[in-house]
């Protein structure tokens, strides 16, 4: 047994109860991105948070351990996503990523925004015109700094 | 002579003015994020556009012309980045891309956050445990059809 | 279980029982083009649909739940397709590919043709010389926007 | 001197003249689809020809010469093109590869659509609910023999 | 079951039986080089055809239908080859690519030579410096047309 | 100065000359394939042959010499070719490669054709369908063997 | 002029004046892990320190400016190191890449150790045995955080 | 059975028992960091080792004497890794790897730092401004020798 | 059944039973070289010989057949080889790829060093500094010839 | 200026002068092997060899100190090489990869065949049935050791 077919479990049987991230995350108490990034084998649970999620999706004690070890991460099968909503943010970094270096190094100077010390909020806007996907970000500014 | 030439003359008169890219955007009259991204070779400007950034970056009318030529876009030398800031957001894509899918396929169903009909603005955020970037992403969803 | 699966019992059963998708497009109410994507697992179905396809392929319940989720799309085995049928519509990407980007944008501006809001139809012409495969696409042309 | 440079200076004295590529087609008297391909370097022009578009480009005697001499083929940077406009038609193979291949095989048996006895139609489709481009495409059916 | 499936049950059946490729060709009643492609999952057969291949390699009803069903072609598992015998021809490619080129189009004018109207017989070519392997190839000549 | 140059330089004087590759070998004494392969930098020509090429094409002596330099050969600029005429080769070594491998062991045991012990053929083939190109291959058989 | 071309005249400079990179530092005044990676294209420099550099290395002041501006980074021409001192580094990062993981994951939970707040110190270490390369590396340990 | 099966065995052994790492490696007598590369399946253990291992992971005899044998090595699925922490050290490699050659070049001539015989050690680091990881390396110089 | 299954059963049944590959060969009658890439799935061996290694590694008679079919070649997972004893082996045709080609064309011509008709005998070469690995290959020149 | 311009010249001296490695060799007083690495760009040179190669190829005392410094290695342009004679040297690795991993760990223990410990020799070996290419290696074994 590893972290993959533990993921696998949890995808079935939410495909199978029908329930949602967000009512899932409701249950565990944390926002519907970390926790839906979680169950997709992407964070570490706590022992009790493990025991939610084992409760809602059935999982043995065996597999509800799984959850509170560090997994390998990295959630797509290709370096260049295939899957058209996916490719979209890869395409997103392909033609700003070079906007997003020179903003962020305008007002911060060299460094990187953290992707570990990082949250994210995504939301529905309403707009006349087609509802539009919000997606709020925020990582700490870490400098590189001279020693 | 083609838009790469032009991209490169760019980037070496604001190096040798030391011009910011929000001065720019200023003089162009839109966001930072869109008129860095022109710059950058991304985005298409219009005859008058093309004239403020002549103007700013001492281009000849030849040069200005490729301003208004749709180009080639793609801004990064290698499929997955090298650069420690653009990786960055590339292991975002990699890390919560899986969640991205699922959590907008919960909203809005089949389809796609549009990275055409999209906006971003980016902001210093301050924090007494280290400032932060924030960013706003907003795009349009695009659902598929059935026909 | 997971969507490949049910995918390759749906052709497994196809296979067996002879029927043609155009007849099983028929059945589903939609186009033969939408049907097959479908079928192949890269488009959503509704319960409804998704019951129609249990009863032509003898799905069970929990398989054709999983035509209702929203699949991880992309049908090829590799990033360049070794099959000649395939690898063709790649080679007119690859050599009609710039001319595609110089006429849309000769015609619409800076934008693209949409791949999410789009409908295609495929027919036999008949002719003397050969009969061919004669494809009509369309797709909503979405244009880059200032901000 | 080779055909790249004679590509790259039809591009570029198009930008500087503003003609249009439907322009170009129609003074040398073919469709703009291949003309535009064939001064992007994709396909082998007749001597008249070449003398039509020296004539447009200003080109010498020479570099219309390499007009006329059939190009090494293929006219992106990359394997998975990283222009917005022609992934989507990158996309559209690989989402809908198999049901190209599906669907021809079912109409036609074993075989390709030939991308070399083929040609192409590329148009605005009026809607009110946003333009479409609009493309027929037609290849001749080529049937694998048995021997 | 896939095709796949198929075609490793006839080789390892091939193997155990230890009947000759060209065996089983004359009794299919078609040239060694299409069968034994068929054999390995790369050509599609009649109804009729695949029965006589049941029977050689003891194929149930269900396997012999998927004989008859166009499979995804590509029989090498990497893009290079690693086994050298296939190498070997990659290798020619590599080399001579370039020389098939300027001596079919010198012939020919722009166009390809078809790699499905096509047909090969291999043989034994006996030599007293040692025996060589002779291939003759002939493909159809398909001329790009101007539209 | 190296081969590449020499190549490349030989290619625009044949443009500009408009002389044929099998009148080139003609005055070589040798056939047009080996001799194409030859001016195309793959093989590796005596100081007598080379003078005649310096000739043809009006080469220095120092451009002579580089033709007498063993070359580091492969002619092709991507692993996968891109042209759509070199690519039919490398899909019959995709579609046909284990036929080969499987025809060859079968015939003479486990070895290779040689790509070195090597010559070929390639001629017009008239056909009232259409006319083929003709290509016959003929390779030494090299054995393993055991030590 | 980009900062590549400013990295290469440094480096040539330095070829050309035989100055050690450890006196480099001194002369700047920090460590020569640090002044070194800036040398090479990877760090910026205040405007201070490029005056420095710019003294030592007879760098103008146009190409001095460049030092002061955040570079793309990546030092390596290609994703699999070939240069065999680099190549063991590489070595060690997939022989025990899962051991790093593994431990650091013991000691601190999930996160990672920074590759920004991070510095490094480079020593020989005498050992009768044949001297020692001994590299000491701090990086802080930035946790994933619940939100 | 192979090594990766024991590696998966003792893998989901620890998480079931909760074991650590540094207290495998105080049973085994060796340092935490090649004990747990040995249990990862990238090195060599004696008969005795492996022994102790089979004991705290309960181990068959079989499983025991592959631990025995020298494993093909290697611990990363992808060449570039996508997991955060280990791709933190291949950023250090890519973005400090020619300082690591210059400096290294530069104090013992030309030659390579061993990743064999070589071995390290990491550690907490306590810091106010948060803890850090520390990481120390010390390889064997090997000298290339002339001849 | 296919071949890479009959390796891995030989491998392991070499772990179970401990004798060596030089045993194995001495059983043979052949080089420990050809005998251990036979049983490591790269050669063919005759009825005779695949009995003897059916006998030593308890094959069944299915099995012993599938050593007498000529293999699909290459022993290594990627193309670049992770293992570092193997690496090493590539690191030498890296870096001395350009001088195995100088010195053999300038002894030999144009040709190559046959792969196929080639030997090798690996020995320990006893060192005071060390023991040292020494390879002897041997492998027939081949000549390029004109025809 | 850089290594490459330098091995460049030197290629192009050496081919207008027609002085064989071999003698070059002679006169710098070591191993054709070596010195046509270093030639190559493969190897550092101490200021006297450089004198002695400045002396062959006429080089500028510039272009002599360049020798001095060691180099980025590998002197090949792709990962799998395309020339006939070094893809042979890949084979090799390919096939027997595994083979020189087995029989030198079962002499020798877990360790590797240094590639920088390491000495080569290049010799003709007369055949009557035609003559080989002799190449005897000594690398020193390195074993990894336990800490």
């Amino acid at each position: 047994m590893d972290r993959l077919e533990v993921t696998e479990k949890i995808i079935a049987a939410k495909v199978s109860s029908g329930i949602k991230w967000s009512e899932v995350a409701a249950k565990v108490g944390l926002s519907k991105e970390w926790v839906t990034a979680a169950c997709l084998g992407q964070m570490t649970l706590s022992a009790e948070q493990a025991g939610v999620l084992a409760e809602i999706f059935s999982l043995t004690a065996e597999e509800a351990k799984w959850l509170t070890v560090t997994p390998y991460k990295g959630s797509l099968p290709t370096s260049v996503p295939t899957d058209p909503l996916i490719y979209r943010f890869y395409e997103l970094v392909n033609v700003y990523g070079s906007t997003f270096k020179a903003l962020i190094h305008e007002e911060f100077g060299d460094g990187i925004m953290s992707a570990i010390d990082f949250k994210m909020d995504l939301q529905r806007e309403n707009d006349p015109n087609g509802d539009r996907v919000r997606i709020l970000m925020s990582g700490k500014f870490l400098p590189y700094k001279q020693y």
